[in-house]
């Protein structure tokens, strides 16, 4: 490749909306261009990068032993709300109708035309197990789109679907797949980890992450020092805190006048805000079913949702408003507490809370905190569940330490299990010749999202840093003047076919800039090898070599260059 | 690849809403199954062979210097309201509203937001030409999606949009791609022509089209045994008619009490249809410029609507009511003639109704028809233009004959001029300096199109008949009887391997089927080559070798088979 026969469009400007480094950069090196809010046309260059991820991911879900296939993006609302979820994907589903007036919606992701697919093709447990995948368009309607394609509307994943006859055989698959994405994710030469996952919206048994490390990243990982224990903060547990120590303070009503937070509190008592109990006011259920809930934890702990969602009735649960807090408990905002509410309320505690002895909760009175509460004397035994997010320092299970690390979210493997299969009644003949339901996987990787998450993790103040399998091409050769001297353009074309013929993935900077200009662009655009060729270098029989993540370039002889580029 | 890893499901169903020969072997092969009218899920049967296709386009548009880029299939209204095709388009464009009630279209084709791209990306001469291409899902909502992936909603399409100074540089790619796109369909292996076309809605100078040939195609296509000319039935053009006899017959009028038709008319009577005109009321333009038409072609001919819209002043035109017809001819249906209207009308005459004397027309009162009717002596000289389709036999240009064959349309090249960069302000600064606006070719092939075009060319009783290129194996292996004898097996995968080394995508049947459902598939499915392992054959040193064109099998040893397959 020659980038004079090339589209290459870099700019020095720093685009004003970009917030995020990997948005900036793939502006400035012109790798995508904002066709609209959450759509962006990929250049040449940044679609040669897309490939690349593309190609590894197919070859290694095909060395795994998945089969490609294709779904259409437009699919028949009759499909979706087989499994309900044409009402529980919300706003998010992009719904279309035709010119007849049918309904439609563009794929956000493909588990009930994937069961669709399978349902119509497998009719015996010998054609289990397979898994099918595709790498396709995707469309979700973000509310708020943003970070380039790193929360695009349009984004390229890839989704696949396995299924089985057996829970084992499901289990197997989803341990095959995980191999495959730790292969996929060493290969494209990303710092990654996999974690524990909440399953979520998309329902099952369970579920691991796969995230690329960047300080950037949006979710707080969670990792343990005494193992290789790693989950996301919503799957995060940490260990049993220590027993409760006996009770050693009288009940008493303190003045806390104007403080309505833990720290305020703790601040006015001088006691560590680790004393202290936050009281969250909620209403779960609806109806006959509704009920007043109190969710406790530790001042210094913040109430985890996903957690939260998991104790029994509590799936479905809002905030309360000021004059439910004053039925129920009798109380107002900012000094709510379990001790002797207005009305019989459930009071859930974290784990924490319920090993906690002499605390302080809201009085139920403006003004007003109790302080030297004890469960079982001052008000009764509590509900008792992990409702919080851990923190760093914690004890972990293993006995390790919790660390935390931010991550960007770019794979997901789900065992669904038989909801969609039931839902969509597919099933196939079994051993005995009877009907059975099929249990399902479910494995994706955001392709587009790959992009920008390895250039989070790989950048500069100069620009982007692709590891080797990503870049654009791994190596440019650089060419000072090439009107000038032929020998110079020669002896670059010459360099670029060896390093071809070597397999090397190169390409020749021909179009004549500055070589200030054009080393700039090359640590814009993160080509992970330069090579310059220039009348000076060719006298003394080298090439001037640099490493993207090296401080100075080389002079080396062909010879050396080629060994240390096959290296 | 080992088939019984590969999720493989032909069927002896005929399916009954399958009308084209392509459609329902590529449902019998198990190649595509219906997820909705119009939108089809590829199998990995038939996701190989689409794949296949897209390779050899891409490489063959790499090749020919143009670079790959990617578009949104979700596109912004306002883009396409700049050009003025978001009405022009009609309802075959898919729109949607997302959640913010922005509206947006799902992308038939690509022309607004590649020329969008490309007024941000190019600012300059120098970076002139360039050809950005993209391999996109794109969506038509067609009014009757039929023929499978034929004419299927959701299709696969190639299409490039090339950008220029100057018209000369525009012509200059324009062939380039002309010869590109006969690589690609020589190496995909097919019978196809380059035909001349009229260039449609998408406007522009010149156009023309690939067809591959196949009886079923829905395209006439026409060829001269002259030279090598040849066009589409909208675009052919016939040689001049012979100069007009003098006139040799009285008018008279004659009673034709029931014949409605040139073909009653010529048989009542006893004359050639080809004595006979057929008169087409028109109503063109609107409101001050609304005129009366009428058109005329020979009884033997049909209008011709595409030309009839290059007429001045009938770009836009519809049939006239009967009351029109009575108000401007005084006159009803079946009689109609250009001959003393009761109002002044305007009369467009093919030319061969121009080059005819003492012919029929209607005499404009029901049941009556005139003979003899001659120009300038009954009525003024008409209006001449070429309104007709062309006919086999008729004349060419080049003095030979025409023929016509039916094809399927599967690319089209557009030199589309400076409409679309103008409307959407594309300019560059050319080499004085000058903001000039660019011009525009663009480029498309049906990706999945092609795949039916190929199977309606290249099919028998038994199947499809893959040309190697596109194959979803080019050889098969067949093991007959896997779980016998391990010598068998074992043969068949050292000969799997042998013939992957020397280069060919070969796989193996080891599903342990009988001979003959095994052979079945292998022909359905349209393998080119299929190579059996048996005991007896080992035995005897021998592979049993068929073409999937060939009539008988052949014992062949391994070198000679070697030889053959890689001929």
């Amino acid at each position: 490749m020659r980038l004079s026969q090339f589209h290459l469009h870099t700019t020095k400007e720093t685009p004003s909306d970009a917030e995020l480094t990997s948005h900036r950069l793939m502006l400035r090196a012109g790798m995508i261009r904002k066709l609209a809010s959450g759509l962006y046309t990929w250049s040449p260059l940044g679609l040669r990068v897309l490939r690349k991820v593309e190609r590894i991911v197919r070859e290694e879900m095909d060395r795994a032993g998945a089969v490609e296939f294709q779904i259409p993006t437009i699919q028949p609302k009759e499909l979706w709300e087989q499994t309900g979820r044409w009402q529980k994907f919300g706003p998010q589903l992009l719904k279309i109708k035709d010119r007849k007036e049918q309904t439609f919606c563009y794929s956000p992701t493909a588990e009930e035309a994937a069961c669709d697919f399978a349902r119509s093709e497998l009719s015996s447990y010998k054609q289990l197990p397979v898994n099918f995948y595709q790498i396709q368009t995707k469309f979700r309607d973000e509310i708020r789109p943003r970070f380039g394609v790193m929360r695009a509307r349009e984004f390229l994943m890839k989704d696949a679907y396995s299924f089985h006859l057996h829970d084992e055989d499901l289990v197997r698959e989803y341990e095959n797949m995980k191999v495959a994405y730790s292969r996929i994710f060493t290969r494209l030469g990303l710092d990654f980890r996999m974690v524990q996952a909440d399953s979520g919206a998309i329902g099952g048994d369970a579920s691991q992450e796969f995230h690329v490390i960047a300080d950037s990243g949006e979710d707080a990982l969670v990792f343990s020092t005494g193992s290789d224990y790693a989950a996301n903060m919503e799957a995060a547990i940490a260990a049993d805190p220590a027993a409760r120590a006996a009770a050693s303070e009288a009940l008493r009503k303190v003045e806390t006048p104007t403080q309505k937070t833990c720290e305020d509190v703790a601040a006015l008592l001088g006691i560590d805000l680790q004393r202290t109990v936050k009281s969250v006011a909620l209403i779960a259920g609806e109806g006959e079913a509704q009920q007043f809930v109190l969710a406790l934890v530790r001042g210094d702990h913040e109430v985890n949702e996903i957690k939260l969602g998991k104790v029994a009735g509590l799936d479905e649960q809002r905030f309360a408003s000021e004059a439910e807090i004053a039925e129920y408990l009798g109380s107002v905002p900012g000094f709510l507490g379990p001790v002797a509410p207005a009305k019989p309320i459930r009071v859930v505690a974290d784990r924490e809370v319920a090993a906690m002895s002499d605390f302080v909760v809201g009085a139920n009175e403006a003004g007003f905190h109790l302080a030297g509460v004890n469960w079982g004397r001052d008000l009764a035994e509590p509900e008792v569940a992990d409702i919080r997010n851990v923190r760093a320092g914690d004890r972990a299970l293993d006995g390790g330490e919790l660390k935390i690390a931010r991550g960007i979210e770019v794979g997901h493997v789900f065992q669904l299990g038989r909801t969609y299969a039931k839902a969509l009644d597919a099933t196939v003949l079994d051993e005995n010749g009877k009907a059975a339901v099929m249990t399902m996987g479910c494995y994706g990787i955001g392709i587009s999202r790959v992009v920008a998450a390895a250039i989070e993790q790989n950048h500069d103040d100069a620009g982007i840093i692709w590891p080797d399998a990503m870049a654009p091409w791994q190596v440019v050769v650089c060419v000072i003047n090439p009107k000038g001297d032929a020998g110079v353009a020669d002896a670059a074309a010459a360099l670029l076919q060896e390093l071809r013929d070597a397999g090397l993935d190169a390409a020749l900077d021909d179009r004549g800039l500055r070589p200030g200009a054009m080393f700039a662009d090359m640590e814009l655009i993160g080509i992970p090898h330069r090579v310059v060729v220039s009348e000076r270098g060719l006298a003394a029989g080298t090439f001037e070599y640099r490493s993207r993540r090296a401080a100075e370039a080389e002079s080396l002889d062909k010879a050396t260059l080629l060994q240390r580029l096959q290296g």
